[in-house]
């Protein structure tokens, strides 16, 4: 007869959106009571969604986050589940606030038991690198919450208090604890995965314990938490694993930190990269579409790999009935852009319509005389009123389609092909745009189905077409030299001994790194997407506008 | 006979310009030398420019920067200047690097003396709040450094190290300190600068020390270092301070740390708060557009009060002939529009032009039939095509001349009026453009000058002038009202409890706290602009998009 029947809630919160967050974390407690648990735990800041970024320095926020808590409580009791522990993330304001900083809130865990709330837990760890501000917006904490219920003892920590060294998580073996509950929103990022499950792992074994890893899903901005939540035994063995990209509710019965059975069996590894990459894509997409109200999306379709490859995300995240796509074509247009573009609407069955842009163009011409690359961004910048004009007529949320190679060098027309909300592969290099739609056409041919992407928009070679015969490698690199050092420079921040080491000629080095520093402004100005690799634009590399440096 | 004469050097450093900010340090010794000074204090980073932002992630950068106090040390002994003791602010690769943070280096301040680095100080206290990252890029130092020279002796510390307690700015009196060296680069903000000056009055007095607190100046992206260093003496008595918003060299005699005489008679208090604000903007745009190396600057002109004001600092900071002003008509355009943009342009003597934007407004409603908001965004995105086109064209960096209030409540047209490189007014709330019209016109007037505002422009209800008769006040509350309601919001982030207790409807805050949160995707892709205020929008508040929070 085990003890403890403990149900890892895998939920997709809504920052902000407290109430809503709570009757989630309500309704799963719910669901876990049906199934008889009697111990749930949730993923990091589960009432109020994560990240919070400088929510957490407001009060009136704080206050609403507390009283959730209490409210959960209550609720629970209320309707009989009591009984049932359930350990939930939140944030909290602190009892004290130290010199030289503006946080007054705390990133805690608390355990709601019988109509109360027994204890609380604050993170220790504060990441502040990489996309993380947590030293900028929480004041840590110290102690180790350790709580008995039904004969076994258990510990909570959060996060990155599992990722670093010392605090908290050095005292569970001393603490004798049987499950380590840790409460995680941590962001989905290639190839991460299995250091979450190595980690798991390795506490385990170092303090002797289980340990019920629980992660948050679901697209915030522009992070994407895949889930993925682990349960390990204290040899560190894994036992459970839930579903990655989708809300889950995994059960495990356990008897002792070495003995603990799952109700069904699970996953024990996880799918190849191009899947993972793919599936946290269309997350992110979906979410960001649907948590910010929109009904559906528009965004040009030229023909070429990139729009193709967005129209395919859009349409496996929200339906293909939701997606607008408009070919606007030109003068300059070639005959295959505007077939391609009706080949990617037919295959996908999303809406498409035409809208020339020479009338417009013209009458800019005419009046104000561009030319040269003056006329190139004209083109660009009359697509962009054009989608603008839909969205604001009919709400379309707009796509813009810039892969992260273009965005790293410059290439693309600030105000014309940049124009929109959401960036569905701002993260993805263009060589990683052509080998996603490879896999999902591979993907489609494997299930019968009908190939998503022409073959025409992967096979082409890619172009702006914005002056006669133009093609992108009239101006770049041929683009596996230009993703490659770009990964050197940007993902992996070599010096230039290194980027040279590998082969790279000093002229393209600094080539490449000045188009780079020239076009932070308009990476600035650009929309969101989700973050695939360990160095996004954004808020993850924060390099001044004004920048004189020069790689020597 | 004095002891050593000190020079406050306040230069203007680039980022990431590495040589030129040593020549820039170089050639203020020479210049000091000339005055017999024997001791030259430079401020915050004065040889990489500040801040570098994730610059200081970067291996190459720090090398480079390493480089530049050696080369320093050695240029100088090799002029004959070798004698001089100089102490520069700069990034440098730390010894170790802790586990859990992204950072590798250290911000230093190096003393050169007989061609060597004699002494290296680390900052201790990092700033992580406000628009500093500093422990996301740096590792803390922990020790203060004391050195001599021409028998008095000196300690030296970094900025926030004076702004918090504890840590190396204790240990300045038992290490018998004759002058503190303070370098700093501190950003201009409304009413903080007596601030600064108190601060040193208590430091000099805890610690028994004169202190030389010395900034920088200059604008870098959306920060404007204003200078104003400071001396005072052990009693905290004001001996000598640089002059606001430009470069200086301040020269002292020091005898002891309490007998110390300024060569020149130098300001005891700073001038009023509309003229810092204006000369903060002024120097804003100037370091922008100069230091990115525009030649000329392009703005719309509509006659309004925004874009009267923008015109009027853009001459100011880089001369009426480089400044180039469009007025863009509709049919909805009053009469007064086209007269006052041709006013504002005559008085300041820029250059302007007329496009009509009819043609180009009727092309795209032949064809897309837009209505309602989707035709008056249009017209304002005619003209941002129209404006980067000229830009394209003609070099000129886009000026987009938005408020800070029309910014909070999202009453503007993303990629129309919002286009541009840069954004005058962006942190300025519109009462306070109002003020500042009058304020400068009266300046203008006790010179004896003509007004370079038209009264018209300040006095007549704003108007967006995108359809028939339409008056912001059509869609907002009273520009006074809002202001304050978003002062207490934003900048002194008040609970609800606190604004509803100073006389707001509970309905209009939630009105205007609503229409914060759903513009906040367009602010992020905003045009970056010169901070006044204790909390800009941009990297000082960083709120997330997808954001269901309501104040209750």
């Amino acid at each position: 007869m085990p003890n403890v029947r403990l149900a890892m809630a895998q939920t997709n919160p809504i920052v902000g959106d407290i109430s809503g967050n709570l009757q989630l974390c309500f309704e799963a407690v719910e669901l876990a009571a049906r199934e008889g648990a009697n111990l749930v735990v949730f993923g990091e800041m589960s009432l109020t969604g994560y990240s919070i970024e400088d929510l957490a320095l407001d009060s009136s926020f704080l206050k609403q986050s507390e009283s959730a808590v209490l409210e959960l409580a209550h609720r629970l009791q209320h309707a009989g589940l009591g009984e049932i522990a359930v350990v939930v993330g939140h944030a909290a304001r602190a009892s004290h606030t130290p010199i030289g900083s503006w946080a007054i809130a705390q990133n805690c865990a608390s355990v709601c038991l019988n109509g109360n709330v027994i204890g609380r837990y604050a993170k220790h760890h504060l990441p502040n690198y990489s996309v993380f501000d947590e030293y900028r917006n929480f004041i840590p904490g110290n102690d180790l919450l350790t709580f008995e219920h039904l004969g076994l003892r258990f510990s909570t920590v959060i996060c990155e208090d599992i990722w670093q060294t010392g605090g908290p998580v050095s005292q569970i073996a001393a603490a004798n604890t049987d499950v380590t509950l840790v409460l995680n929103g941590s962001p989905f990022e290639i190839d991460k995965t299995d250091q979450r499950l190595n980690l798991v792992g390795k506490l385990a074994k170092a303090q002797n314990t289980a340990v019920a890893y629980v992660n948050i899903v679901g697209a915030q901005d522009d992070l994407v938490f895949d889930g993925d939540s682990l349960l390990v035994n204290a040899s560190g063995a894994l036992i459970a694993r839930a579903k990655q990209f989708k809300t889950d509710l995994v059960l495990i019965d356990i008897e002792s930190k070495d003995s603990m059975i799952p109700l069904l069996a699970t996953p024990a590894a996880k799918s190849e990269t191009l899947w993972q990459v793919w599936n946290a894509l269309v997350l992110g997409l979906r979410d960001y579409v649907n948590k910010n109200g929109f009904s559906s999306v528009i965004l040009g379709l030229s023909g070429g790999i990139d729009s193709a490859v967005c129209a395919a995300i859009a349409s496996d995240a929200i339906g293909a009935d939701r997606v607008f796509g408009v070919a606007m074509p030109s003068r300059y247009s070639s005959d295959h852009s505007l077939a391609d573009a009706a080949d990617s609407a037919s295959r996908l069955g999303l809406h498409i319509r035409t809208e020339p842009i020479d009338a417009m163009v013209t009458a800019f011409e005419s009046q104000l005389g561009f030319e040269g690359l003056s006329a190139e961004n004209l083109q660009a910048r009359v697509r962009g009123v054009i989608l603008m004009g839909l969205s604001n007529s009919e709400g379309h949320l707009v796509l813009t389609t810039g892969n992260k190679t273009e965005l790293a060098v410059g290439y693309s027309t600030i105000y014309g092909d940049s124009v929109g909300g959401f960036a569905p592969i701002k993260d993805v290099a263009k060589t990683l745009v052509w080998e996603l739609a490879r896999w999902r056409n591979l993907l489609a041919e494997s299930q019968g189905e009908s190939l998503p992407i022409p073959e025409r928009s992967i096979s082409k070679p890619p172009s702006a077409e914005l002056r006669p015969g133009q093609l992108d490698q009239d101006s770049l690199p041929e683009y596996d030299v230009l993703d490659s050092l770009l990964e050197m420079m940007i993902e992996q921040r070599c010096s230039t001994e290194e980027i040279m080491a590998a082969g790279f000629e000093p002229e393209l080095i600094d080539r490449v790194s000045t188009l780079v520093v020239r076009s932070e402004w308009k990476r600035r100005q650009g929309a969101i997407g989700p973050k695939i690799t360990s160095m996004s634009f954004g808020r993850e590399r924060r390099h001044p506008i004004t920048n004189k440096f020069k790689r020597i």
